[in-house]
């Protein structure tokens, strides 16, 4: 997508090196960081310069070609081995991430040192554009259900900077937009990160799309007032009988769809699909630190970086990062094959 | 309650100043602010040094007094009237400012200058003692729905804070404490301000409470979890039938509560009840400035309040301070007078 007339991707690999926009500093400040060890680029995932399903994917993709590439020619397997191990541990409910670490481990099986280091890039690469292309034709799917004049929820990011290029939740939106429909999006705000008032909120200033931030607790107001017309979220894993994993509060949000009867999509590729999960209780969630609910980070008065502590010094919290909605709560998934039920049926029809 | 092993009121009258914890600071720091008049009274409700049902209703009684006080021998039902007007003004949906306002209004009906100077301060008198004692006695009939070992979350802060001393939402807390009974606490923090962030969680520690604070987005988790055995919230207005209008966030943890199973509560002197207020559509609900959305204040690195900000400049945001939640989802209102139906029936058997 572009920015400021510019297009960018959210990661790209240049000679050996991984370059990704800096997340945290957005909207602030426009900012590339390098990474030049898998080490690096797979703590950028763990401390979330990058972050979003399909961006952590082709991240991880791109963190096991410099495992690759860096990997002794007489350990070879023993080092690569070891670079998978980290990059895996980056962040336990990503299926991009396990699954872009196992492409690239299998594209290299048998193949000696040299050969493996080329094919370990070219997979790397091509798991990055597939993913862009997905996502792209994720939008066109989910375009179709948008209406001239519809007013959407979203929760979280997952947008383009959530991804490669495009986005899942927001590509359609932004497809919708540029077949001329008129759209408004509701954007939470998400806490703890409020990926929604930071990242959706700029794109959505970069393509020019009216939007308003709310309070995750507002949607529920403006729901009960009608004001929605659809809500649209993306997935960090989606098990094979359809229950989603998503940013923490996407489970509200589909529990509050049901009740005003608003048609509640998630939109992932199919990449994000793990058959390996029966369903959503085999999907670990991850537990983050209390900080990140007893603080805030932004812009402070000194137009740098700061952070409020909110919370007495003698609490704690608990933060959980993602929960699960329960398939029956989804009205389809919308994925570059096209939109399906969130079912066992409708899960394994984009897997014949 | 006690500070430091000292008892204070949250605000008190004295020789003509309304005294009040500064509740911005909290729990940063602990500060009593002084306003001289009636103006700055009602200024320090819309400015939220003070804040909650209970806190507003003395305030807004003392504020009365004042106006009282100083309105001049010749002009005295004008000027008893301009205070009136601009008090009612400092926040739409607390029923409590207009009830404290017009029990100081009845109680001067009639009487001269020099008599109703006397009167109106006595009857804000009143208004406080009353709160507290109301509050006192919630916590009496609540803490019989306690079970020992119960976890229970709750919205905002209702605590003492939110009324003169008690509270309303945590005095059965505070109570099934006291009674020996072990309890834990999920503090929502309640975005956009963070009252449960900032001042539940101060509560709690003053009070020795376990509790954690979590995003108002990790509710749904816990209770999918089977982490709550009930809720309890406070509110700022409850109409005729049944229906609560309560801070941002409520209706969804109403909702949330129908789909688990989990008891929701609501805690309220009669006070807090309009019974011109046919239903929920009748309550008039403040939208706040959107700033409170876009930043977060708090106690900054260099240990002062600050702020930040998180979203782009170029968005906007919506701020509804209240929402309301009808009746059916609520599973029982907890009054001084004992507890009933959320129902015409249940609130009509409070006024017999």
């Amino acid at each position: 997508m572009l920015v400021d007339g510019k297009h960018y991707r959210t990661v790209w690999f240049e000679e050996g090196v991984v370059r990704m926009l800096n997340q945290p500093l957005i909207p602030h400040k426009f900012e590339v960081a390098d990474f030049r060890t898998y080490q690096e680029s797979a703590d950028s995932i763990t401390n979330m310069v990058v972050r979003g399903a399909g961006a952590i994917g082709a991240t991880a993709g791109y963190a096991m070609a410099q495992g690759v590439l860096s990997a002794g020619d007489s350990v070879f397997s023993e080092d690569v081995e070891k670079a998978a191990e980290y990059i895996r541990k980056a962040r336990p409910t990503a299926q991009n991430l396990f699954y872009a670490v196992d492409r690239v481990m299998k594209s290299i099986q048998g193949k000696p040192p040299e050969e493996a280091r080329k094919a370990a890039v070219a997979e790397a690469e091509a798991i990055a554009s597939e993913d862009a292309e997905a996502c792209r034709k994720i939008g066109e799917h989910g375009a179709d259900l948008i209406r001239d004049g519809f007013r959407i929820g979203t929760h979280c990011n997952a947008g383009w900077l959530a991804f490669v290029d495009w986005g899942s939740a927001l590509s359609p939106i932004f497809v919708a937009k540029r077949q001329g429909k008129k759209v408004f999006v509701w954007a939470d705000e998400t806490r703890p990160r409020c990926q929604g008032a930071r990242l959706t909120a700029w794109e959505l200033v970069q393509e020019g799309i009216p939007h308003s931030v709310i309070a995750d607790n507002a949607a529920g107001y403006y729901m009960k007032r009608g004001e929605y017309d659809m809500f649209i979220v993306g997935s960090d894993r989606i098990a094979a009988n359809g229950d989603v994993a998503n940013k923490i509060g996407t489970y509200t949000k589909a529990v509050l769809c049901k009740r005003h009867g608003i048609p509640f999509y998630v939109a992932a590729p199919s990449s994000t699909i793990d058959l390996n999960s029966p369903d959503g209780e085999a999907i670990p969630i991850e537990e983050r630190g209390e900080e990140e609910v007893l603080s805030m980070f932004g812009w402070d008065s000194q137009d740098t970086l700061g952070t409020v502590r909110i919370a007495p010094k003698q609490s704690s919290a608990r933060n959980p990062a993602f929960d699960v909605t329960p398939a029956e709560l989804v009205t389809g998934i919308i994925t570059e094959k096209g939109i399906v039920e969130a079912s066992r049926e409708g899960i394994a029809s984009l897997f014949r």
